[in-house]
């Protein structure tokens, strides 16, 4: 989008998580990072950011503060500003303790156009880090699950990761965060956007092991469970290799590692050769698996 | 606010007003308006909105649709876009039906900068047109009252009257819409952030007779009530009528008026010279007259 001149790209998100505040973060910072996150799969660095509230009457103020600080916080990290905010105070049982919009405007260089539409045959699948903290840590503390290892959400800001990988390519196919819908969503997405298929390998894809665990017991996918620090990026074969070293080089993609391939054949299909070398379809979330997770 | 070269005013409302659908509009119009109007107060003609719905469960479709093609009408008939949006559903009693929240993007021309700071002794104080209209139209449908003659919200976006305004005098020193708090509490604003006081005239401004009847029968004041499509204006006395002139010529600011001046005396406050020669304070509003009305 061009607005005066300037290669602008503008988001907004609503955050109705619950619980607001939950292992690894809270809503403020999910919100903030979520925008910042949306504004870098458009291949844009944040300039600013709003923030918005909606609070139900009688939420503690050591919450709102807490959140607010947290909010301030991941902007400060990711190099962003929150520049204007709004606040609106609904009755008791209006709302459920807070909900909160960002927006953000970024800007995005010449010479990138990341675009679930371009990904093509020949190109590299690359996964920014291990998949399902965000929504097993959100889920575990909602059934009030405790695990031998806690198990904490993921969210962080991926514009720094993502200014690594295009200083190597700035000629990205795709970038999408796997967020609601998990990696399954996100892929299948941009197989049907771009009408091609994707061939994935199991083993490359990494699962943390309270993930797998925690997933059993719940009966989920951890291929549907939503992530709120992981990109998934379609890049060219031949600068796959260079880009993840960088991304390896950046904390957020310290494990990235290519999972696999777009190829001619299934357009729209996403398969996985598993461990044991059979092939099964990886399908779309159909519906949502778990409310309110972000 | 620079951003890559470009002179923008970004801004974020929340909109939790109850009805979502009253005489004169609805959550969706009202909510596309605001957000227009706010960016018009800081001198900027918008270019892109964003559009974020927090859905309580068994809100009728039908109220979403006219909602959302009221909120896309409303952009349209000011001559901007709504480029994004995001939707957020929650179970039922964890929301009152329908919360919008819109954030927009505007650019600003060289040389314009309306700000709180800038009331100047002398200046003219200018109303729009006349008050109370929004606040006593959503209170009117709460409280079952019916009234001879409709009262309708003045929702309505006022960018093309700003830009007929600065088309006359670029130098416009504030912009203000009375919204929350109503008239009073924005010349309040004004006067104390620009150390200043201001002197109004009380028979140049509008009230129209039923939100005069209806603010006695409701205890309210008409100049605390909330407006949406309404602006203050304080402009050099040298341009002053002609900046009256070219807003009448405007259906949005039909009825323009100077309602007052600006003065060296009483600083922070604002003073009323009464029909009756009187003088009284025009007091901020302390606390939410009204809750849940934008």
């Amino acid at each position: 989008m061009e607005i005066a001149g300037a290669r602008l790209a503008f988001t907004t998100d609503s955050y109705v998580v619950s619980p607001i505040r939950f292992p690894g973060g809270d809503i403020g910072e999910l919100a903030v990072n979520g925008t910042i996150n949306d504004l870098a799969m458009m291949g844009a660095q944040p300039a600013a950011i709003s923030l918005a509230y909606v609070i139900e009457e009688g939420l503690p103020l050591e919450d709102l503060r807490v959140i607010t600080m947290s909010a301030a916080a991941a902007a400060a990290r990711a190099g962003a500003r929150i520049v204007t905010g709004d606040t609106k105070v609904v009755g008791r049982g209006q709302a459920d303790k807070l909900f909160v919009n960002t927006a953000g405007i970024g800007v995005v260089a010449d010479g990138v156009a990341p675009s679930a539409d371009r990904a093509s045959v020949g190109d590299a699948v690359i996964l920014s880090g291990p998949i399902g903290l965000h929504g097993v840590a959100i889920m575990s503390v909602r059934e009030g699950l405790e695990f031998e290892v806690e198990i904490k959400s993921d969210t962080q800001a991926l514009n720094g990761l993502v200014a690594a990988m295009l200083a190597v390519e700035p000629d990205i196919h795709v970038l999408r965060d796997p967020t609601r819908g998990g990696l399954s969503s996100a892929l299948n997405e941009i197989a049907g956007g771009s009408g091609v298929g994707m061939v994935l390998d199991e083993p490359a894809i990494p699962i943390p092991g309270p993930v797998r665990a925690a997933c059993e017991f719940l009966g989920l996918d951890p291929f549907h469970v939503a992530n709120e620090g992981k990109l998934v990026a379609i890049v060219p074969a031949a600068s796959a290799a260079a880009v993840v070293s960088a991304m390896r080089a950046n904390p957020a993609g310290a494990e990235a590692a290519i999972i696999g391939h777009v190829v001619a054949d299934h357009p729209g299909m996403v398969t996985l050769r598993t461990i044991v070398g059979s092939e099964r379809i990886v399908d779309m979330l159909v519906g949502e698996q778990l409310p309110r997770i972000c």
